[in-house]
């Protein structure tokens, strides 16, 4: 099938690309290169050093002997959207186009406003974009297994039915995201549902865990086919963050108690459950939402994980629990279902342990790249709009 | 109280202005004058001719005998909401600042991006506004009861109590709007609901039903006090559309079968509710959601309404249905709640029939105006992205 990534300069996007190339589909890709403008704004880089969106696309070139069709823009430009679209004219779109950080969303106005913007606005003009160019496209939109917050209930994928006052009906499961980003991705599934009601358009929605790990099989050992990794407050997610303090021996930075419990997917995994839902349609006018994560762990026990597996590879750490800059519950229930990707026939690799260890050993080359930026280590961004470095507790 | 009109130039903001000074409130206001703009837009004009907004600030103070604090400007520009925040230091504020017709939004990707981009993105300007300007104001935002839907269930006033797989708890209750214009309404509640628990602002949502009336009690009678009257396509609503049309002896344009059912208040009445708004805030940090409306009716027993008030008055029209331009439900369940305006002391006027003679006397002055503007009556804008006349149907 012929694949458009909308955002494939990203730590998901660029390994996609090579994962759905393998698969046999054709690729082509857009981005605005932003990510690389925001973690340099962050005061951060990528542990793992990634090379020019150029070299990449002479890489893959190199590697998979085929071009991969680039367009350097913004979603916010709809004329840049249309043209690209009926350029490529693909059979799925991937949407990977979003600002993807929490913390970075509740910097400030600016930065809020700039995440909605980017996120709604843009997701907007894609749904506006598809009706008009390729209304029969196969949209995948990442949305986030955070839009559904943590309810005292468990989570189903997207839709319930449920009995209210003697009458019953089926309906969008509450969202209550913890976030300006996650809001994003909630009013972007929103805008999704009302497109495909109204204009048949086709979409699946993944509510998609914390995605970890620093490669995905076979992904062809060239430099320039590396993904990203990142570890600063914004743009580096748990385990990532916890396996980049780990090789520099910087003690794992656990938020609050650590008893939050969140659902985590590894990378190959992702590009595993992307390329299903990809090869596994659904109807027109068909909404449909995934939750796409392996297993839930709490924030505590990750740490400990992480702890173990670098013990054994020799490195010693301590787990430190600092003050949570984010406004999160403690302590809750939480039990989503993942059932529908497993039904698509997703296998997780399972072995987490095992994913860390790799990762470990991937970011222990890349230890000064992580010690010269290792003040972005300590968040600072506070859900009441201050910065105040987060000081550790016990 | 001091209380900020953000929207203070349109249908709603300009008598609520006048009704909250009668009231012994102090009332500023802020408005971009957008809204004059949209309908001259539409090919249409107010069938109530209204003053220009220095007009209409003149004749306030020759009534009332104080100045009113006007503003011109966007939610859009942040430095200047944060301003106009700074100078007044309001009490409260009303937000009547968003764009407030569907099938605006529908009409084509520009219409749909600035409809969104207007009403989320200036929505999350003022809250941040709020936040850091004056983060113990009281936020009136205005919804709409096109929020929820047409669900198999009875509506609650925001949230619900409900039990799945024997777990209970007290969440929002599922939107599904019908247009991008009531997503947006959408989006906005639900930043609104974040920002009240991460930073403790307090808001009242109100869920709004269709508002219908040409004038409130005691409006002084000077022409600049008048508010405007729409009955195009996209700015007038279905009451208002018909007394229009009756007074024209031009059929009654009824969507589809007319058996949609909608909530539907008068302009008086909206003015009463969103003052017992007013003057019993929330605490802080509570965000509360007040389903505000008189009571529901199908579109076609409202059609039957206006025919009868206006052969009561010698004017013979009939009731015509067109092909339904919306994408909506036909039949339906439709129970909403409305209790908590009640609770605090919310006395519907009542007399619909009343007000409809009193809406149809008002018009029959400005019958030139209407027939002037007459090809506005048959909408064209369809949900689906085009533009075609709706046909007459049996």
């Amino acid at each position: 099938m012929k694949v458009l990534i909308a955002g494939i300069d990203g730590y998901l996007g660029w390994p996609l690309a090579q994962y759905l190339t393998q698969r046999g589909h054709v690729v082509a890709g857009i981005d605005a290169l932003l990510r690389r403008q925001w973690v340099t704004e962050m005061g951060s880089d990528s542990a793992i050093p990634i090379c020019s969106i150029n070299d990449r696309l002479a890489g893959y070139e190199k590697c998979f002997g085929q071009e991969l069709l680039f367009r350097e823009g913004n979603l916010l430009d709809y004329k840049f959207l249309k043209e690209s679209l009926a350029e490529f004219q693909p059979d799925a779109i991937v949407h990977f186009a979003e600002m993807p950080s929490a913390p970075y969303s509740m910097i400030d106005q600016e930065h809020s406003f700039f995440t909605q913007q980017n996120n709604v606005m843009g997701s907007l003009n894609l749904l506006w974009a598809i009706k008009e160019v390729c209304p029969e496209t196969h949209l995948i939109k990442l949305g986030t297994m955070g839009e559904y917050g943590t309810p005292n209930l468990d989570i189903p994928e997207g839709f319930f039915e449920i009995e209210f006052r003697g009458r019953k009906d089926v309906l969008p499961f509450p969202r209550q995201a913890g976030s300006f980003y996650h809001w994003s991705k909630v009013h972007d599934s929103n805008n999704t549902m009302f497109a495909c009601r109204i204009w048949g358009l086709k979409a699946t929605d993944i509510m998609q865990g914390v995605v970890f790990g620093t490669r995905i099989d076979n992904d062809g050992g060239d430099p320039s086919l590396r993904t990203r990794l990142d570890f600063d407050q914004c743009f580096g997610t748990a385990i990532n963050r916890f396996c980049c303090q780990a090789v520099i021996e910087h003690p794992l930075t656990v938020y609050g108690g650590g008893g939050q419990i969140r659902g985590f997917i590894p990378l190959r995994d992702s590009m595993q459950c992307v390329a299903l839902v990809i090869e596994n349609p659904p109807s027109m006018g068909e909404y449909r939402v995934f939750n796409q994560f392996d297993r839930t762990y709490t924030i505590e026990a990750l740490a400990s994980l992480v702890q173990v597996a670098a013990s054994d590879l020799g490195i010693n750490v301590v787990i430190q629990n600092y003050e949570n800059p984010r406004t999160e519950m403690a302590k809750h229930h939480y039990n989503p279902d993942r059932n529908r990707l497993v039904e698509l026939g997703y296998k997780p690799f399972g072995n987490i342990v095992g994913e860390i260890k790799i990762m470990l050993d991937d970011l222990s080359t890349w230890r000064e790249r992580i010690i010269k930026h290792k003040q972005v280590l300590i968040p600072d961004i506070r859900w009441d709009g201050s910065r105040r470095p987060s000081r550790g507790i016990n």
